[in-house]
């Protein structure tokens, strides 16, 4: 298949993705087999149409008077996402925040596995932080430590693990120059929390969690409703 | 002005309300009185005429000749958005990220106040956290704490302070219980941390934030672009 000869896919779509991922799994957890497109929109409020529009853009993957299989769908879900294969993550930022993100055990389940902690505080350098449970908070599991680096390290850390993606949390003042300094490194996706805009190369993806925005569009439809509902 | 005559609002057009809303903060701090639609689009990579079309659902705010006056739009933003008032907000869930949004200072400015944090584990309820810094970590500025309420004690604080936003940021198969919990004490919208698909009234907004579906969109985008970028 040539990328080039795709045509642009909303991205609505592909954070629909996402959620269909995500209802496939539970469908999974239930031992469902097959699942409709009716059954898959239901529980995101979304019309069967709507479904089937979302997944042409990638594949014919619905079978005639069966639907969909739930393992099928799921793994040609992850190929195009992305997630099939693991992908080494790095984190900017060892504050609370950045606490928090090494603490979450939602990430490792959904492919992605954070390898690296980077801190530009010289009192954190070298300290090891946790332990963090892991995945499902299985006892028998091994715990996890991070040990804080320096940024002079960042460069060859990237290049010796292959890291492609970084979450930067750090405060708004120094993120550009840290969008930066990873960019340069060789990261080619950012996940940006600072409650700022950043200027990246038009081929680096980057996708911005401002928790402030959330809010205003929580108010917004508390203010508005019921006239939008958020996707 | 009715609500129910306005036709429905797209969301994507509501969230780009809050990135127009930045990008004027940012050209208030700098001191500009007026801006065009091109230069408001200009940083944001969107087109004049999509800046003119998102604005126009809400009403007619530029001048022929002049453009948009920066401090007018700004307080016409913020009253659709709902953030020309302070709204109360209470947290549940003090783990790792309800430290980090707790010590998060980003919200003031916007108009969230956090003003009660609620767990469900004994061996927290009772306790301070902090002191976190205030706004702008303005040494001058009072330092702020938490004290960790019971579950027991939300219905009457959602009354007392008039809170009617919440954030949760809890484990997975706790957030249901604690999202139902939330609604019938009278919360009208709820920011939701927990990676799992909640079920409210549809009177009640919610927006979900789920981390690793984040790093899913960053990782299709590495590995399909440059064939879309987020918004």
């Amino acid at each position: 298949m040539d990328p080039t000869r795709i045509d642009p896919i909303p991205n609505p779509a592909v954070r629909r993705l996402s959620l269909y991922l995500r209802q496939l799994e539970s469908f999974k957890r239930k031992d469902r087999r097959t699942v409709s497109s009716k059954q898959l929109g239901e529980s995101l409020h979304l019309t069967d149409a709507q479904v089937r529009k979302d997944l042409a853009y990638f594949g014919q993957f619905g079978h005639p008077g069966i639907g969909y299989r739930v393992d099928d769908l799921i793994a040609q879900v992850r190929r195009i996402l992305g997630t099939d294969k693991i992908w080494n993550v790095l984190l900017v930022g060892a504050g609370n925040l950045g606490r928090a993100l090494m603490a979450y055990n939602g990430f490792d389940a959904k492919g992605f596995r954070l390898v690296a902690v980077f801190d530009s505080d010289p009192s954190k350098i070298g300290k090891r932080q946790g332990p963090f449970s892991a995945e499902g908070s299985d006892a028998s599991k091994p715990k996890r430590f991070f040990v804080i680096q320096p940024l002079s390290e960042l460069k060859s850390t990237v290049e010796k693990m292959g890291i492609r993606l970084a979450i930067l949390a750090v405060p708004p003042d120094a993120a550009q120059e840290l969008a930066d300094q990873c960019v340069e490194s060789g990261i080619r996706g950012l996940l940006n929390f600072a409650p700022v805009s950043l200027n990246i190369p038009r081929d680096i993806a980057i996708n911005s969690v401002d928790l402030a925005v959330q809010l205003e569009q929580l108010s917004f439809q508390v203010n508005f409703s019921p006239l939008v509902q958020l996707g």
